[in-house]
């Protein structure tokens, strides 16, 4: 029988299966176990009272008459809304569905699993309270249209103390994510770009750190780029990396000044910006560029077959690769040590080195929010990765421990106060605190979005589902797989 | 020292006060209080997950890559999404803060406190998750736009299951009702009108009952045209009240078929359609109107003296009077009864026979949910106003005790119920449900909430404030009352 706490799922299959069927018989598990569970609780996430009701005289306070004074208070001065209500620790989680994961477009509501998910993990994570919204975004020819979605979050901003974008599809989430930076007074976050960024360079500073090379020397090659990986090189070279020896290439090949496509679209200018600074001798074959190279990172297109084990072995000493697709990366882990890579991170779970978003955005937004910060600048996103790389290191480094994982003591709250002292840095912040306060209350947050958690499940008001469904489950992917295989 | 639980709040007034000074005591300190409490605990309400998390790996159900199925599942099904996430549950509460409670435009985020309080109830009396979302509606003249809130509820409308539009000025809330009811396939509520007026109809139901008289045959004064009359007249006239005799009166006077305002105005098509259908003999004198009428029914302006008590002692035998104004009547209760008046309502929880919203939007919009109501009919809100009139009446009626009470056993469970089968009769529900279904549904929800609730406090996590602080609030209402005598 399998465990309900589904660890060791791999005892539970039938020891024969290759390592191709294990990864399959894990996927379809997950995603049949999800809609059963999905089904069974109809959802995630739930609304709560955060306040006592000693009595129904406090109806009075909590709603009218009282509450009237709380309406002109804000109204005589806007930041009161921070103080008087749950808006200074309320993330609008917004998606116009359109790429969601793997999925691509899967219509408005099809989001919305998806959103809720993110929502748990915020506050599972980083004390914080997150709003799904699943937005229809087209326009009159039936389109989506960034510019629906910018007017959108403009009108909901007096309601959250951030945006959370998500899963936009191109080009479209560059453009809404430019005009919101610029347009909007709350900070507005792209999970895609500078979350995978941050955590990304939180392990490649640790991955340098046991290759013992400098980032300033290493030579770079970038392959995809969207909105992950143009951010990524944006941080990494902020933090330090000489743009002059990385290149970056995309389905259509190396990004050079010869690149009209970027040149021509004010929507591209993240790429054609790495078009202008990167890639100063025009390389524009692949293998040459990888050849001699210090690190590879992909967010390119599912694998497991988009890297060239060859690529890998052409590498300068201790080559670190991050493939980074979903659901299957460029290249699997094993097989890219076999080619000489030293270190390997991916995006999975269920491999070393995860190079996972859930370890940025609950730390970055929650130090966001504590410091009122107006926005989120790539100076925050680097001191999260410099304070997920610091708690990784103080555990203990080795090529397969490069970042923190989730149940690392503290890694959240560290996190917050490490971006908040950046937002007060870069002059962000509307309130000022130090590292210390903003750490303990991100610490007493998170710790009480835990034992409010564990009081419904010790209660027995949230239950688990009988182990006996579970297992009904790994029985179905069990006989599919075997199935296919006759 | 006063009780934590604010029950017997006149006891610890001082003994001298009139009653105008304890009613002015009371509603300060609940506005002090108010602010207190809310800085105290920064809002209201909080996001929860509702599933459990028995290891790790559930994060791969409850997130990527299992919840990849719920997606697609949604994207093959959109009806799936009311199974597979939370919206089912779910209501958008949606303002543009113009006119909220007594207090007018208290810009954008100063709606939120009255919103969250929305949530609040809306959770612990009908067991619904609810999501407050004050939005800015102005347009590039600068203007609260009614087709801007269209607009926006519709680009919500895949992500909620219901939308409860609140405190939006006039004449916009209508236009934004009458189009979203047109256009969404979700129920849209507007509290201000099918709301107030089920639980108006409610307690007119009982007053009759008590005074012995047929809704048939009395005659009705309405002081106010604003949506919560409008609607309250047309339910009323729905249930067997003859407009032929009812004259209703707004601040420019009576309404006849001369009120060329309300002809040429297509916004006002309620009150137009009023105009034609009461009034007959096109009285327009208020006075007038009232000699010898049997019920009085305001929602005007805030009193206590905007209505004459001699137009009171004018009435029929066993006036019943309705002075629904916030924050104040429009005639105190015991000055109303001196009049003559044998039964009076007000809006008000500090007097008896409180006509509060928060007895109808719970289990109506529960009711409209559980069946996936497309929209909530009049017949659905008079089916509510039966059943709440039937849970008073079973628990006994007298003149003070016209309405059921928020902690009545299960009345919001048999609203539920009783507006899901009304729902199902009018073919406007995309699920059929037996009364008995809805009601155990509903009952479970709603104790699960309070069960949730609980858990939480008696676990320490929501935490009383301390009695001295109460005490100190309550202690400066005292001051500044005394002060002003002086």
């Amino acid at each position: 029988m399998i465990r309900p706490d589904l660890d060791h799922l791999e005892l539970s299959l039938p020891a024969n299966y290759t390592p191709a069927e294990v990864a399959l018989a894990k996927t379809l598990f997950f995603q049949y176990l999800a809609e059963s569970a999905h089904r069974f609780y109809h959802g995630k996430i739930q609304i709560m009272p955060k306040v006592p009701l000693p009595g129904f005289n406090w109806f009075n306070v909590w709603y009218t008459p009282g509450v009237s004074r709380v309406s002109t208070s804000i109204r005589d001065c806007a930041e009161e809304s921070y103080e008087l209500t749950n808006r200074g620790n309320l993330v609008a989680i917004v998606s116009d569905s359109t790429r969601v994961l793997g999925d691509g477009d899967v219509t408005v509501p099809g989001g919305l699993g998806v959103m809720e998910g993110k929502s748990f993990l915020m506050k599972f994570l980083g004390g914080i309270d997150a709003v799904p919204i699943c937005i229809d975004s087209r326009n009159l020819d039936g389109m989506p249209d960034a510019d629906i979605i910018v007017d959108f979050v403009k009108r909901i901003r007096f309601s959250f103390g951030a945006v959370n974008l998500e899963d936009i599809s191109q080009p479209n989430c560059y453009r809404v994510l430019d005009r919101l930076r610029a347009e909007c007074d709350i900070p507005v976050w792209h999970d895609d770009a500078q979350g995978t960024a941050s955590v990304l360079l939180a392990g490649l500073l640790n991955a340098l750190k046991i290759v013992g090379k400098n980032l300033a020397d290493v030579r770079i090659v970038y392959l995809g780029a969207g909105a992950s990986n143009t951010a990524c090189a944006r941080l990494i070279h902020q933090c330090g990396a000489d743009p002059g020896r990385a290149v970056m290439f995309d389905k259509d090949g190396a990004l050079t000044r010869q690149r009209r496509d970027f040149e021509s679209d004010p929507r591209y200018h993240q790429q054609w910006e790495l078009c202008r600074i990167t890639n100063p001798r025009s390389i524009i074959d692949l293998a040459k560029a990888i050849s001699g190279a210090d690190i590879l990172i992909a967010f390119s297109r599912p694998g497991p077959h988009a890297i060239n084990p060859a690529w890998i072995a052409s590498m300068a000493r201790s080559p670190i690769v991050f493939a980074c697709a979903n659901p299957v990366p460029e290249i699997y882990p094993a097989e890219a040590k076999q080619a000489g890579a030293f270190i390997v991170g991916t995006g999975r779970g269920d491999f070393s080195n995860q190079v996972n978003n859930s370890m940025g955005f609950p730390g970055i937004l929650k130090g966001a929010l504590l410091v009122r910060a107006r926005a989120i600048t790539d100076a925050m996103a680097i001191a999260a990765a410099r304070s997920l790389a610091r708690t990784a290191e103080n555990r203990g480094l080795d090529p397969d421990r490069i970042v923190p994982a989730m149940d690392e003591p503290d890694v959240f709250a560290q996190e917050a106060a490490a971006v908040g002292c950046q937002a007060i840095q870069d002059s962000v912040a509307g309130r000022h605190l130090a590292y210390d306060e903003i750490f303990r209350i991100a610490k007493a947050d998170i710790e009480t979005a835990h034992r409010s958690y564990e009081a419904l499940i010790h209660d027995g008001i949230i239950r688990e589902m009988e182990a006996s469904e579970i297992q009904a489950v790994l029985d179905r992917v069990i006989r599919e797989i075997n199935g296919r295989g006759q």
